[in-house]
């Protein structure tokens, strides 16, 4: 089958062997899959990726960056074939269904991260494996296109269920990336009353709108606490930090109310810096989050497939497996962009 | 009346204006005043102590570092007079009564603290005015210089507060200073069944042994989680930095079990710095708390006068006016201290 492989630093169009489905697994023919922030990171610095995975005991993103590697784990797909063992009807899926799964297969080394790992294919790919017990199918109604984005948003979900927002009845994301466009969708999804999202982009801004902000700040033009403020904000503040680049957390620190919490999901590679004496002064609360539970990865599916999240924003792009290598340029600055989708299949 | 007084970086003891109980505010004799690790901060950098205390919002804190200062703000006193307006009966106080006190006054420019103000002297002077309405009455049995401890207590209680540690049934204390002392003794107080504590001193393991922490930790021997893990330690950890130096809480991050909490209650001063991809790969939360509640300072009064917390070996000393400046010196390096009590009018 035809893949994009990543060699070193160097994206190209290969064939490699087809995946076979083994015990506990099912194969996928890929219909989608959208390039995240991490595999622009792990294409650029695959050393670092995988020592820190290793530093931080995350061995599910354990991988020789030295070998080949096909990425992708943003993914829906068809189900076309199951190991020997695996009862689909038990599992609630059919051959032929439109699915998407956690990117994920489980090893004799335990769980590996697919998309990470040198020996099973990401959605960069025309087929992958995935673990049979990780498969939800795509409920009828909703455009399985659509559903690749099931994996990002439950980032996004996930970051907010960390959060009081719901409680508190508002919220500030810092950043309209990709994170942080799913965080403003889960945010909306939740209900939560006034939602402010700040980025330089217009295009980004505008996303934020179009997915449910009820308020976007360009960061030029004035700070997102103040604009909170300016309509109705009280108190402490839930923010979530969603760009990851240094010096972000030192800003949200320092504007933040008292007591204020902050959410960070924008995940930053670099040493960062910060003043605990405001961060003791204020009282306030840092909580870091990353991935994602099956349950927030379901209900990220469900809020797709019953309208509640309009993912089509989100989609600023589509390529086929020749398009990737240059859509990981473009996301390079990725100003106008949220999400650039890969169909290795074709549309 | 007599005073220690800081001018400059420069301890004195001087003749001072006798204060007077205005509206609201009362009249205490000083029985016993602890020196903290705030006052050894301020009498070597009065000017960032109030610049920082400016920047985060903190007036209460707000005072001119180039005019004299009487510091101290964990007192007990005797009860010798009131304002006209002030119903002792009401506040459940009669004169004569020893008693502990919120170490605030209202003024017209809104509150400040007692023993962080030009025209607001604290416990390091033979008498003081607070606010009325922060008067607590000594319990009868309970000694009165033993009360001082209270607001220093508190301080470790409102950190256990706002920690997970009595439903995970654990925690690790970082550092054995006053602040981490007072951590230990609120988290017994609270009935957690397994109290780890860590510190370089033998003194202050010992300390933190007699105080109540089950499992005493050289770090020079070993890592703390370690230990807290062979005493049976499972899963999340809840953690507590007392120690305030840079690089505590990237050792934390570090060492820290996955979803573990940090709470940090050591009041660092400088630029820090740690790796969020770290903490994000962990999903660490951190928190950073400061002072305590009417409640908190209240229950732990309770705390001292029923037993539950045994103050005494936390007092390592005892020091006149005259032998103030000298204690501040000791505790410079105060491996071998705990608290030093400053007794204004005598033993």
């Amino acid at each position: 089958m035809r893949a994009v492989v990543l060699r070193g630093e160097t994206l190209g169009v290969e064939d490699v062997a087809e995946p076979e489905p083994g015990l506990g697994q099912v194969l996928l023919e890929t219909i989608a899959c959208g390039i995240c922030g991490s595999d622009l990171h792990c294409a650029r610095h695959a050393r670092t990726f995988t020592e820190t995975a290793r530093a931080t005991g995350m061995t599910i993103f354990d991988f020789d960056p030295d070998r080949p590697l096909v990425m992708g784990h943003e993914f829906s797909g068809r189900l076309i074939g199951a190991g020997p063992d695996v009862d689909l009807a038990a599992l609630g899926v059919d051959l032929g269904d439109a699915v998407v799964a956690h990117p994920v297969v489980r090893t004799t080394d335990g769980m590996r991260s697919v998309g990470y790992s040198n020996a099973h294919p990401g959605g960069y790919a025309q087929r992958l494996v995935v673990d049979a017990t990780g498969v939800l199918r795509v409920p009828d109604g909703c455009d399985p296109v659509h559903a690749a984005l099931t994996e990002p948003l439950a980032v996004g979900l996930h970051a907010v269920n960390a959060t009081s927002a719901e409680r508190r009845g508002s919220a500030i994301v810092i950043g309209c990336g990709p994170v942080g466009l799913a965080v403003v969708a889960a945010l909306r999804l939740r209900g939560v009353p006034l939602v402010v999202a700040a980025d330089f982009s217009p295009t980004r801004r505008r996303l934020a709108a179009e997915l449910g902000a009820h308020v976007v700040v360009d960061p030029a033009d004035g700070d997102a606490v103040t604009a909170w403020r300016d309509h109705g904000g009280r108190g402490p503040a839930v923010l979530v930090e969603a760009v990851g680049v240094p010096g972000m957390i030192d800003r949200l620190v320092r504007s933040a109310p008292r007591r204020s919490e902050i959410t960070v999901a924008g995940v930053c590679m670099e040493t960062d810096r910060f003043e605990p004496l405001i961060a003791i002064s204020k009282e306030l609360s840092i909580r870091f989050v990353l991935g994602w539970s099956p349950a927030e990865f379901a209900a990220s599916l469900e809020g797709i497939a019953t309208g509640m999240i309009d993912v089509a924003p989100l989609i600023t792009g589509t390529v086929d497996l020749h398009g990737t290598p240059g859509a990981f340029t473009t996301l390079d600055r990725p100003d106008d962009h949220a999400k650039i989708l890969v169909r290795p299949n074709g549309a």
